[in-house]
């Protein structure tokens, strides 16, 4: 006899026939499988019956709350400014955090973004950081606090006390098909969102092509579930919809995203970088009290480049640093004259990738160097024979397969270009 | 990279995302697990996929093909007799196995019927079998095929070089709730089947509150798809659909029911126990091309016993050593008088199973004598204090545990009571 107050096969058996799990099943399931009692093999049968079956809002919330009661809760309280956080659901090129952390610390809110490497197409904000001579992303739970003291701004990679429910479950996940499921999605980020203990979250859900949710619907859920999951626990939530059907700005890769994310620091930048940085950076400053202060402001008079140098040097980076350049390039020509319909936000991603910018498998090495620089946008007016994209890598053997990844991802034609906005909705 | 043709998450989504699995997607990912290149972790997810959405025909036929190429094939075709087995998918005093494949082989067919043990409230052949002293169910290869020879019967556990692949696979789902499957239940049973090398198979699948699948459109569907997979690999194959509301006969135990197994070959023993073996009998001498035999001649001229006693003392058992006895009984009876409307084989295989008959965990010990015994059937008129049941066990305190289950169990009333035949349809 067990001394378990359910059997694991009963909970899942449950959720297989579409009942709903009572609140003791999810506790007891997510507490025996962070403890070991309920197995992996029981763990992705349940996440698959989740995955077909669904999950009610009140089960993802209570599914939720027993992955942050699976470890610890970080305390901001003690800082003398508010909090806030964003995440975003991943897409091409988006180095947004990379601006936006700086930039609403300079506005006065603190910002401590716990961030994640890349896996697949989708690179990693620590990744990004790492091409940066010398920066480190672990910190302790006190050298974060300490920073965010004296900076504002911290972006370092999550300590494995938060949530390790949702670490555990995130692995196994991914090895079992059971990635693209909205609740398992929503709680997993949540979970560590909520147990950071942030005072106010900016969701940056995309759609499209180059977004973990490809179709708006999905991603419009997810966001809904999301916003519901955060202001049920007390954390001032907000969404935004976001374009990822064409990949965010010029540069997609490591280092190249850095030095795009200091342009837009000195006040540059491509236009849809921009935009969306502000527009973050409003609901961030909104959701934690500042709605007042204009975020345009300390990216025109350079505190936001200020903050950006402290924040950096404060994790042994140099930001006076020559970024480093990729020793091969190849460049890829438009064949005809005419406006650019689209740019697949998906190929170039993967493209990106393929020259080493991604990994494969979580712990592998990335390229700091390797990418794809854009030289036009969907829109933008071509003639032929003009660049229109620059492979970058430190292997130049991948060129043709990163080439392969790009067959048919742009179309140029002599017509107008409907061009989607980039925040598409708020929710919230 | 890998050097597998698949990744197993994409075999995992393709179902997930109600694809038809390829045959050569079918092939791998049973190599693969029996390898252990696909983990556990990833099969229960494929596992859950396949019971939420199901397989067509042709995938389960690929997926027993597999399961089969896993292991190894036995093969007859020395013997000097055709041959012909018979599968139940298991009940609630389901004993006809032990008549049986001594009637049968008495008729000229031989019998290879490799068994298994019981597990949670439906019995074990092998287990009431070794309530025989002396009596062992491990035989090699050889050894089977020369009692064959001698015997013509021969009941024992199944080797493990016959479909490993099933033997790892039935394990995993047994804990991850994923048992209840069409697909993966025939494809279990006729695996093994066809793997044993059987010319003729007759199939008694079952119905009603101690079958495992309770609904009769359930077991049809089971039916009809294992007669499909036997006739497809060339085994002559069909199968019975059989009332399992009731419990078969008047015991329910391990010794009990080898008390009774001896009772019909010696011309006795209940009505409907006795009309089922005959059925099943018939169809397999017919399968095997004998059906001019009546086995009925072979109980009632003691030549079905004879081969039953020389079947026991092959494999070491004494057929004259009297039977154990449990040291504690307890007798239910009836609270009125009137027609007994119906006993349910549910509550009395759980109330056998925790007297000690069965085993919650595989590889734990049961009870030789534990069960229990009916002493009137649904369509009998009882008496008030007549006795209705008797409880057997070697551990008094389960008495009472036993008991609850038989709550509600069964109604007497003063009308006619609808009974259902023992065979409800043949199919094949």
């Amino acid at each position: 006899m067990s001394i378990e107050p359910f059997a694991a096969t009963d909970v899942i058996a449950a959720k297989r026939d579409r009942k709903t799990l009572t609140d003791e099943q999810i506790d007891w399931v997510v507490d025996a499988y962070t403890r070991g009692v309920v197995a992996d093999e029981q763990m992705s049968a349940l996440a698959m019956a989740i995955f077909l079956n669904g999950m009610s809002r009140a089960e993802i919330a209570r599914w939720t709350a027993a992955m942050i009661a699976s470890g610890e809760r970080m305390d901001f309280s003690s800082l003398s400014r508010p909090t806030a956080d964003k995440h975003s659901t991943g897409g091409v090129g988006d180095k947004i955090t990379l601006p936006l952390a700086p930039l609403v610390a300079a506005c006065g809110v603190a910002v401590p973004q716990l961030s994640g490497r890349g896996l697949g197409h989708t690179g990693g904000t620590l990744d990004k950081l790492e091409s940066i001579p010398g920066w480190r992303a672990a910190l302790t739970n006190e050298e974060m606090l300490q920073q965010l003291d004296d900076v504002a701004a911290v972006i370092c990679a999550a300590g494995s006390g938060l949530a390790p429910a949702d670490k555990k479950l995130y692995a196994l996940r991914d090895v079992t098909g059971t990635v693209e499921c909205i609740p398992l999605i929503a709680s997993s980020i949540m979970s560590k969102k909520i147990a950071e203990g942030t005072g106010a979250l900016v969701l940056d859900v995309k759609t499209g092509s180059g977004a973990f949710m490809k179709a708006e619907s999905d991603a419009r859920e997810l966001a809904e579930t999301m916003v519901a999951l955060g202001t049920d626990a007390g954390v001032h939530t907000v969404a935004l919809l976001t374009e990822m059907g064409t990949p965010l700005g010029l540069t997609v890769g490591n280092a190249l995203e850095v030095r795009e994310s200091v342009e837009v620091l000195a006040g540059g930048g491509p236009a849809d970088v921009v935009e969306l940085t502000l527009a973050l950076a409003r609901e961030m400053l909104t959701a934690a009290g500042r709605g007042d202060v204009d975020p345009a402001d300390a990216l025109a008079d350079g505190r936001a480049m200020d903050v950006w140098r402290r924040m950096i040097r404060a994790q042994d980076g140099d930001p006076d640093a020559p970024l480093p350049v990729a020793p091969a390039t190849e460049t890829i020509t438009a064949a005809d004259s005419g406006v650019l319909q689209r740019l697949d936000a998906l190929s170039v991603g993967v493209a990106a990738w393929r020259l080493g910018a991604g990994r494969s498998r979580p712990g592998e090495s990335v390229q700091a160097t390797a990418g794809v620089e854009l030289h036009a946008k969907p829109g933008d007016r071509v003639t032929a024979g003009q660049p229109l994209l620059t492979l970058h890598t430190e292997t130049p053997e991948r060129f043709g397969w990163a080439r392969e990844a790009l067959d048919g991802a742009w179309e140029i034609a002599d017509a107008e270009c409907d061009l989607r906005r980039v925040v598409i909705d708020r929710i919230g």
